[in-house]
Order: C-alpha cells, then sequence, then structure tokens
C-alpha cells in the first residue's frame, strides 16, 4: 500500500528546485496510501543518481531536502530528467531511512527502483543473490529487485533497460507497481505493474494525434534467464509460493471492444512532453487529464527519444492489443481540505451531498423507478441466479452485512456476505449460477481482487461497486456500480460506507420492479430515500453535542458498540471507525449474543454505545438493554426522535430522524463516525493518517 | 436462565429441615444457570406460606436459612409438603431481595411463584393490574403473574388451581416454566411451561405400572377469560408483542410413533410418592431416574390424593396423547468436580476422554468407515438439498465456523453460518430444499430454538447437534447428533467446543463416503482423529508454561487474538473465553483484515496472540506477523512444534503437533483455553460462574 511516482520531462527544461518540488507534491497527493517513510531518486549533480530518503512522513523529506538544498543544486536547468518517488507503508522491515525506497542495487545507485506491493518470493530471491555475492543493506523485498537487475545487467550487458525489467518481473511473485532509474541508462524510464495500480499521465503542449497507444510484443526479446540456483530451495518453500502465484494475474479483458486502429504514438510535431506515473490519478490530475491505466505485466517505458512504449512478453487473444488514453474528470478542488480540520471529518459533512451524488440520475423519485444502467442488460441473467455473494474488506465488507437483509427481502435469493481473505481461505465453492458482488472504495483491494478473480475463472457473473472509475475491480467486472460519492482521502471511510450501501439498496430495488406484492415496500424505501439527505443534515447538527459526549469517554481502554438487526452493521461499521483513528479497542458486538459471552464485560465502569431504533427488534433491543442496565451499565443510546423511554437507561441520549427500517443504519453509523472523529481529535491522534494504516489495501 | 426446583413429598413424611435442605440441593445443582439471586417458599409453621430469599449465590440463601433455623421449625415433621425454589438470572430489575423468586400475589402470599423465562407483555398485563388496585413491589416480569392468579381467583372462586393457571397462562406472551403454590390449595401444586424446559421426576418404592402418563384434554375447563381492559394500549406496542410471539410456540411433534395405551396415572398399590420438578435433570437425578419431559403448553399438576396429572387446553391432531416416563442415564458423579479447582479446567483436562466418547462407536478407523446412527436415513435427501446452513449461538456458533471449510470442501454444496439471533432478525429466506443444522451445547438456546421451528415451519430439512439428550433441540430435530461430551457445568464452554465440531467434522465425512475423489482426503482425516486424544494430551502438556505467559499479561486490559484460514474459529473462541471468564476486553480479528482497520491497534504495548500453523494460509499469517512485529508487537504465538522460523518474533511460542489442517483447530483452541483459565484465576474472578452469564442461554 505504497505510492510510487515518477516524473519524466524531456525537452521541456525544469529548474532541479521544480523537479524536486513536482516529486515532493506527488507523494503529497499519495500520502493516503501510507506515510511511514518517503524519498526520491534524482539525478546526481555530478555523474549517476542521487537519493535522498527520510523516516516518517513527506513533510520530514521536504525538511530534509530543505536543509540540504545547496548540495543539490537547486538552480541547475535540466532539458531531460527522470526522477522517481515513493512513499511506504511498511510490511518488510520496520520504518527507518535505510527500508525506505527507492532501494538500490549498490552503493553507487548503478540501479534504483520504487515499489509498492509484496514480493512473496523474496527469499529465495534474497538467497540466490547472496550467493552470488550480493550484499543487502535493508530488511525490505524490494531490494532484490533492484540487485537483481544490475546482477542481470552484468550478465547480459547488451540487453535494453526495457529487456532487463522484463527479465526481472519473470522471476518475481506476488504484486508489485514498480519504476526503475538507472545511472547505464541515462534519459530513460521503465515502469510496469502486477497486481498493484500504475497508470500513466501525458501532458504535451499540443493535442494528441491519437486516443490509443498500440502494444508491442517482445517477440524479438531474449528467452527466460533461468536463475538456476533458485533449485536449491527446499520443496515446500516453492510449493507454498506457487500455491500463492496461483490466485493472482489472469489478464483482464477490458478494452475488447475497443479495437485499436493507431499503430504509432499519438504525438504531434512538438516533442517537448511530461510524463506522470503514479500509482493512482490524484497525483496526476493537477498536471494533466490525459491518462493510460496500464494492465498487469505491462512494461511501459520511455526512451531517449521521449516516446513512451507499452511492451507485453506475450501476445494474448483475450488482449486489445491498444493501450486507450483516457480523460479524468476528476476536479483537482475535490481532492483538497476545504474548511475542515482532516480530509475525514469533511468527507462526514459532505454526505448529504454525496448520497444525493449516488442517487442522481437513477431513481425517479415520483415515477419510483430505479435504473442502474451497468446492471440493466443483465438483470434477467441476476433473477434466474442460484444466490447473491456479496465479497468484501473492512467497511465494504459493513456494506454488505447492512443490506444483506434488504436483499434476502427484495430478490428472495439466497445471499451470502463474505470478508474476501476468509473467501480466499476457504476455497469456497463457486457456481456458474451465481452472482457475486465485489465491493471496494478503491476498486483495488487486493484480496476483493483475487476474489473477483477466483468467481470470474468459476463463470459466475461479477458485479463491481466501487468509487473509482478505471480501476481493477471497476476494469475486471462483467457489470457494476460506480457509487459516485467523489474521491475519499480519510484513510477511514465514511462517505463511501453510505454510498456503498445505497448502491446495494438501489441495487435491491431495481431487481423487485416487476413484482406486485413488492410495490409498497418499493414505494416506502424510495421515498425514504428521497428525504434521505435532509435527515443527515439533522444528524449532522448533533455534532456539538456529540463532541461534548466525546469528552466523557475519550480517557476509557475499551468501548462496545451493540445493536442487531439492520443496525448490527452499523455497530461493527462505528467500531471500526474508533479502532482505526482513535486506537482505542472498540468491538461491535450483536446484542443478540451479549447472553452467550459479552455481557460479562458489562460493569459500571465499561463505555458501552448501544442502538435502539424503533424497528422489529425494539422489542429485543430493550432487553438487552434491560439486561445491560441490570449490571449497572449506563450505555449512550442512539435511538429515534422523541422515544422517551429509553431515557431512564441512557446515560446519554443521541436522537436521530426515524426513516424506513431498512434505511435507517445510514443514519445511526452517522452519531458513529462522529464520535470516532472528536475522540481521536481529543486524544491527539491524526484523524486523516491513522498509525500503520493506508487508504487503499492493495496487497493480501 | 433461572433455574427453578420444586418437591413434593406425599405421605412420605420429612422434617422441615430435611426438606429445606432438599429444596437448597436442588438449587445448588442448578445454580449454572443463574446465581444473581435465589430464594425458597415453604408452608408457614402457622397458616400460608413463608419466603425466604436472599441476593446473591444459593450459599447466601443457605447462610440467612441456617441464622433463622430457630423462627423455621426445623424438627416439625410433614406429610405432605410442598416447596418451590429458584436461583435467579437477572433479566427485569437489578439483583436484589425484593426482585428475587418466589413473587409473591400481595404480602400475604396467597399466591406464589417461580419463574424462568421472560414475559414480553408483561407491561400491558402490568398496567391492567394497576387499574384494578393491585400494588406491585418489584420490577421484574414475574410478579405480574402472581398477582394475575390473584385476580382470576378473586373473580372465579369456583375455579380449580389448575384451572386457574390455566387462565394465566392465556394472557402471557413470552417464554415460561413455572411452578405455583398457595395458601387457597393447600397440599396442591402446579407447573407449567413454554418456551422454557421442565421435567418432572417421580420417586416411588413401587416400580411405576406403566411408563406413560395420558394427557387430559380441558374440554370442561372454562373459556379463556378476557381482561377488557388490555384492549386500551398503543396498537403499535401491541403489534410488535405480537409480531415477537409469532415466532414461538407451534407445538412440537414429539412422541408420534409412541402411542400410549396406559389410561391411569402408573402407580402401585403403595400410594407414597415423591415429585421434583426442575429446569434440568441434574436436579433430580440424585433423587430417581424416572422422569417426564413436559411440553410447551402442558400444566402439570399434582392434586391432594398425590396423583400427577397433565392437562392441555387443546387436542392436537400431532400430540402423541402421553408423556413417556424416561430413565436417566446421567452419574451423579459426572456431575462433580474432582480434583480440579473448577469445572472449568476439569472439562478442559478432560478433553482426550471427551472427544473419543464423541466419536466412540461412529468412526472405525481401520476400515476408515464414519456412521452417525440418527443421520444415516436422511443422507440421500441431504446431499441433494439445496443448501446447508449452520446456525448457533456463541461458542456452539464458533464450531460451526470452524468447520464450515471442510463442509463446503467435502459436501461441495453452498455452506451458510448464522447467529441464530440475526438469523431471526433478518427473517432469512428458507426453501424447502434447505437442509438447516441446529448446534446447541445444552440443547435449551432459545434463539437457535427459535430458528430451528422457524426452519421446519418452512419445510426444511431439521438436523440438531446437542450434548443434551431429551432437550427441546433433541425433540423437535427430524434427526441430529449426539455429542455426548458429558454434562458441561463450567458455564465457559470448552469440552462442548471440541465435540460440537469433531460431530460436524464427522457429518462432512459421513456424506463424502460414496465420492472416490474424497478418499484420500477421508482417510487423512480419519487417521488424524485417531491421533487426536494423544495429541491433545500433548497439549494438555504445556499447561505451566500457559500460566507462566499468563503471569505476563493477566493485568492487561485488552488481549487481540489473531489467525485465518481453519484458525479465525479459534481466534473468536479463544477471545470469546478470555472475555467470559478474566473480564478482560478480548477480540478475535480475522488476520486479513488486519490491514482494514485493526492494525492501527497494535503497538509495543498491546497484547497479541496470534495463531500461526503450517497450513495453506501459513505464507498470509507470516505477512500478518510481519505487519505485526513491523510496528513493535511481540505477540505470543501458537505455532506447530519445530517451527523455529517464529521465534524471532515472538515473546513467546507455544507449540502445539501438527495435524490435518482442518483438525489443527481442535488442538489451537486449548492453548487459549488455559490462557483464559489462568487469566481468570490471577484476576481472581470465579471461573465457573462469571458475573452475568448463565450456562444455558433460554431467553432470547
Amino acid at each position: 500500500m505504497c505510492g510510487i511516482f515518477a516524473y519524466l520531462n524531456y525537452l521541456s527544461p525544469k529548474r532541479r528546485e521544480e523537479i524536486i518540488e513536482l516529486l515532493i507534491r506527488g507523494l503529497e497527493r499519495l500520502e493516503y496510501r501510507g506515510y511511514d517513510s518517503a524519498g526520491i531518486g534524482i539525478d546526481s549533480t555530478t555523474e549517476g543518481v542521487t537519493l535522498v530518503k527520510q523516516t516518517g512522513k513527506v513533510k520530514c523529506l521536504r525538511d530534509k531536502i530543505e536543509a540540504q538544498k545547496d548540495t543539490l543544486d537547486f538552480d541547475r536547468e535540466l532539458n531531460i530528467h527522470i526522477g522517481i518517488a515513493h512513499t511506504r507503508w511498511a510490511t518488510h522491515g520496520v520504518p527507518s531511512d535505510i527500508n525506505s525506497h527507492p532501494q538500490r542495487s549498490d552503493e553507487l545507485n548503478e540501479f534504483v527502483v520504487v515499489h509498492n506491493g509484496i514480493i512473496t518470493n523474496y527469499k529465495d530471491v534474497k538467497q540466490f543473490l547472496i550467493r552470488k555475492g550480493h550484499k543487502f543493506e535493508s530488511d525490505t523485498d524490494t531490494e532484490i529487485i533492484a540487485k537483481l537487475i544490475k546482477h542481470l545487467h552484468t550478465l547480459h550487458p547488451s540487453y535494453s533497460f526495457r529487456e532487463l525489467v522484463e527479465q526481472v518481473i519473470q522471476q518475481l511473485e506476488g504484486a508489485f507497481a514498480l519504476a526503475f532509474k538507472s545511472k547505464h541508462f541515462p534519459g530513460e524510464l521503465v515502469t510496469t505493474r502486477r497486481g498493484s495500480p500504475l497508470l500513466v499521465g501525458i501532458k504535451t503542449k499540443e493535442k494528441l494525434s491519437s486516443d490509443h497507444i498500440p502494444i508491442l510484443y517482445s517477440k524479438d526479446s531474449p528467452e527466460k534467464v533461468e536463475l538456476q540456483d533458485l533449485e536449491g530451495l527446499p520443496a515446500k518453500e516453492k510449493d507454498s509460493q506457487a500455491d500463492h502465484r496461483s490466485h493472482v494475474f489472469d489478464l483482464p479483458n477490458v478494452l475488447a471492444r475497443t479495437e485499436s486502429t493507431a499503430e504509432f504514438l499519438p504525438l504531434g510535431d512538438d516533442k517537448e512532453v511530461e510524463y506522470f506515473f503514479a500509482s493512482d490519478a490524484s497525483a496526476i490530475i493537477e498536471h494533466t487529464n490525459r491518462v493510460i491505466y496500464l494492465l498487469d505485466d505491462d512494461v511501459a517505458s520511455v526512451d531517449k527519444e521521449g516516446i513512451l512504449k507499452i511492451h507485453r512478453l506475450k501476445r494474448s487473444l483475450e488482449d486489445s492489443h491498444a493501450r486507450e488514453i483516457t480523460t479524468l474528470k476528476m476536479e483537482i478542488q475535490q481532492i483538497m481540505k476545504g474548511n475542515f480540520s482532516s480530509f475525514m471529518q469533511k468527507e462526514i459533512f459532505e454526505q448529504p451531498e454525496s448520497v444525493v451524488n449516488t442517487m442522481r440520475g437513477r431513481i425517479n423519485f415520483d415515477s419510483e423507478t430505479v435504473v442502474l444502467g451497468g446492471i440493466k442488460e443483465h438483470l434477467s441473467e441476476i433473477r434466474r441466479c442460484r444466490r447473491l455473494l456479496l465479497i468484501a474488506c473492512g467497511t465494504s465488507y459493513h456494506s454488505t452485512i447492512a443490506t444483506r437483509q434488504l436483499l434476502e427481502e427484495l430478490t428472495e435469493l439466497p445471499v451470502m456476505v463474505d470478508m474476501a481473505s476468509d473467501f480466499l481461505d476457504r476455497n469456497t465453492p463457486i457456481f456458474r449460477d451465481d452472482v457475486c458482488f465485489f465491493v471496494s472504495q478503491s476498486g483495488e483491494t487486493a484480496d476483493t481482487l483475487l476474489a473477483l478473480r477466483y468467481c470470474k475463472q468459476r463463470g459466475a457473473l461479477i458485479v463491481g461497486i466501487t468509487n473509482t472509475v478505471g480501476s481493477s475491480i471497476c476494469r475486471e467486472s462483467h457489470c457494476g456500480v460506480h457509487i459516485n460519492a467523489g474521491p475519499e482521502i480519510g484513510v477511514a471511510s465514511t462517505k463511501a460506507y453510505t454510498s456503498q450501501m445505497i448502491s446495494l439498496v438501489m441495487f435491491a430495488l431495481m431487481i423487485s420492479e416487476d413484482r406486485i406484492s413488492a410495490q409498497p415496500r418499493r414505494s416506502e424505501i424510495i421515498q425514504g430515500l428521497r428525504k434521505l439527505p435532509e435527515q443527515i443534515k439533522e444528524v449532522l447538527a448533533l455534532d456539538s453535542k456529540i463532541q461534548e459526549i466525546s469528552k466523557e469517554v475519550f480517557e476509557k481502554m475499551s468501548l462496545l458498540v451493540l445493536g442487531r438487526g439492520y443496525n448490527y452493521a452499523t455497530c461493527l461499521e462505528g467500531a471500526l471507525k474508533i479502532k482505526e483513528i482513535t486506537y482505542m479497542h472498540s468491538e461491535g458486538i450483536m446484542a443478540g449474543e451479549l447472553k452467550h459471552g459479552p455481557l460479562a464485560l458489562v460493569d459500571k465502569g465499561m463505555p458501552i454505545i448501544m442502538i435502539c431504533t424503533r424497528d422489529n427488534v425494539f422489542v429485543k433491543c430493550m432487553n438487552a438493554l434491560q439486561q445491560v442496565t441490570a449490571r449497572e451499565g449506563r450505555p449512550i443510546v442512539i435511538s429515534n426522535k422523541g422515544d422517551q423511554e429509553l431515557e431512564k437507561f441512557a446515560s446519554n441520549i443521541l436522537e436521530v430522524p426515524r426513516t424506513v427500517d431498512c434505511l435507517q443504519g445510514l443514519l445511526t453509523v452517522i452519531p458513529l463516525q462522529l464520535i470516532s472523529y472528536h475522540i481521536a481529535v481529543l486524544r491527539g491522534c491524526n484523524v486523516d493518517c491513522p498509525r500503520n494504516l493506508a487508504k487503499s489495501v492493495t496487497v493480501e
């Protein structure tokens, strides 16, 4: 879950200071992906490559460079230059300067590389390289990549930079997006990906002459080099890795319907060009909106003539033989924080608008019809399926729990929900007549993506629910819903959760459109959705009361969140928010399970939040509330407006407007988002960048 | 989850002291069902009924009676006497003397009652009775029962005691087992049940003349009395209760195949008889092994002639018109503690034997065949089903998670697992070709039982997995497996968990017996089960090491238990054990979800237990372990023997023998059971009777 960024200016002169600033700005945009350390690699002032690396957030790197500005020759103007940069989320090796990227081949920085992902066979390769005399300095899996490319360069000095990278990635197992720079190949940049996302932004003064780049197949490339010493490893080790690999990386079938006719690089007469390579669009959008999404095993290189080429080793019938240059529609201000103290707070308060954006153009509140364009064609297939499976991780997983009951009710199909990682661990049986939903804000969540491929291979219909157009899940689904909540920057997901829920509710409404008996229920829900934005505003008005309540609990060690029925998902999601950003041990507990163990935790001192709204489990919730208060628990109760009956049991009451039972979770989750936010602020935590976490989890 | 006990001696003279001792002993046996307060109701030394009630455990009641022994006239011999007794698990109203049972109709104790269950419409009835001038003294739901029977007696003084009780239960919604005593009906006892368990033990000198008691139908009973004032309630209140009631109480179809021919009470010439009424057999077995299990809405009364009669209001075609007198086979020593400091410790150490008892007569290790007699006849039906559903609560729910993957593998069917309470809340769609498993140690777990009835009503095949012969789940299933782990007294379930898992594994083995491709896998598992008892002994030998480790963590506030794959259930179960008996906030976390939030909790100070055994998710577990150690976490690792690779990451290592992947959870759970036990002892907690909990959860 690191962020990588590379910048190449060709015949577009820039001062060193400008280039460094550009790299740092790119990292700042990507910082939500990880912020354990950061580093850049640029041309040295004399010869070769200079690395600057620093533990901590990008700000620390910026300070370090500022301090070194005399030695970095800020004012030198460069006509052609390649810079690579990285912000790290530690997986192998603690955060430290030496474990920071770029990683290097040797003390002379002959080859340097930045990497997002995890190399699963790094131990084998490392042992091989150690036997060959290479000395390792870091604990990272990435360092083997830099050492390996140097090793291959020594063996085969005639290979081009791109050919060397092609050789390297044939030896790697796991997930990666990589950008390479080398003193042996000045003015050249090679990048590639498998599993981790990577896209290219192109900035030219003239209009591009084509909207496609053709794929070049390396038919004249050298055969794969056999690293024979790798054979000497214990068989078991190798098996478990082979097993690991088998999940990954079938070539996605994306642009099959848009055959390219362009044969050459789509540039006009002016050769001046800038390229931006990044893990996602937020680092590119301020420079250009013309981008190419690379696919697994694409090797994208820029040669000495400033020409971008995309190579693949093998020709595949499924591939489109070209990559489309698409136009990003994201606005730069969309990713700015506005007047809020953090992105998370901003995103919580955006929900009255974001839910409207999710419904816009899809629900007609007057005719009470719902159309999800992406799914429409597959409706009859879905209605005839064996069952619906909803697969996701973290907050997205909670959105599937929140809507499961409604899906069961309106589809009359069996509905299973699964954590993507557990789903994969279990090798769950999948059938051709299953319909599988994959929910992920980023659309790049590694476990969810692997589960998607697992189900696709077995012939199931794949439906993606993401917030990111062009993401892997988006591209590899048969159909799907873009939740359209706008970019979410805070690591703790808030507005994406409510929009994911609404998307799944809209699906349930659409699939039941033909059932006469379901019409009153559909009508009730659609009118509930219509009122939702106003009701969310009412809940947000509780903010200052919630801030006061947070003051009473922020110093506690634990916090239980109890509820059941439609609000069970709210409990899980609320507890996750509190865990993520306050580091307080918080747990969401099904109120019906209280008596089977968790009730033992309850006493006068244990802070408890209970959700008790007027739905068909209200009486049961009241039973649970009585059990808690009989043990002297004094919970904070989230209830419907005007429910005085609850007051005598509660230490505090947070009243949310009443809505249809299946939508109530959209309103009850917001006080919990706000509580987590206020507790985090009171505890002095960094709300947007909680320790140890990153926004988009692109490794297993 | 209270325990009720009643004792009636007819022409069998006993001293008051003996009678009181007998009642107290009965309560002690039932104490695992609840121990918030206790009380007894006996004949007064002058006239009417005397109540003695005391907050706290039964021991406190015993002390209070000892202190009052002069006023209680211990030496008076009574020829006929009725005593009722109760040990309470608080649901409505805090534990206190006034909320203790027996509850009474008025200050003169005209009618007194003991109750296990929850009356859901108690508020309506209470309002009605208040309007009628009754004064309430407690916060319990039970008090309305005592007041209501007095109210009806005043209105209809000609009704018999049994007719009054029949009138009362027609007004009640919810679950109950009740025993009534009244100064107006000396020498008579009336009991009844709906939802909560109740059985009758019969002790005579002569052999009983029949093994059945016929049902008497109250055709000449008065019509249901209408409490008209109940109409004045808000419609919504009534709806939600009506909804609640609709789950419950379809009449179970039990003895349909054993038509009774006996017409009269099965007693010989000698009229001397003693009756024991109790919530379960453990309170009866030391007196007699001849018992009758009452069914929902049976009203069992003993009249002035010492005759036991069982009445029902309505004749049902499905009922057998008789109740069988069965012979209990439980040994009294089975429920004694032995040399261990607590039942829980004893039960943990019994597991090498209890798993053998579960497999005995079912697995032939030489021919590698598995036969579960109860399920055999339904095998072909199960193989053709749409899907398997496994439904349970608490620890039993974890046993279904632990075996889900194997069931998916060997049955090749979709397998869903559900918490019973959530399953009911969701009104989950059930189809006639579904097969539903219900797992419950006691066989009386209210939510599980309600879910069973819900599924049965919809035509699914019902399979019960319980540890209690004659329990409700046992009786209402179409077929099932008795796990045969022996009685489990410790509130925290241990040996039942391992036996439940093995029962489900045996089912998976049996259903796949006909598949040639599954034979190597079956063989591997069967041989794994053969070695299991010895391997459990090896794990139990870690006890003193685990005690040392417990000393390092017992003062902490939180504890995370991490793992994935087959060991995910172990994490949930281990964390539940720790929660239940140590009151430490412990949570089981799927290691694959770490990066989606919980990793934020990890730092130097957070105690963590990780399970990392050599199965197909070992590499992924190692990734998680590295992520934890990269954040300075120093987990206690449960690993396979000789796995040195893990040592450098762990603060402590607990090595368990390696077995087949799907059985590994049977070995990894035991160190967690022991850790919870030792932490509880170190923290000074009552291991067998954790606060707020009870063994068998017979209310929703």
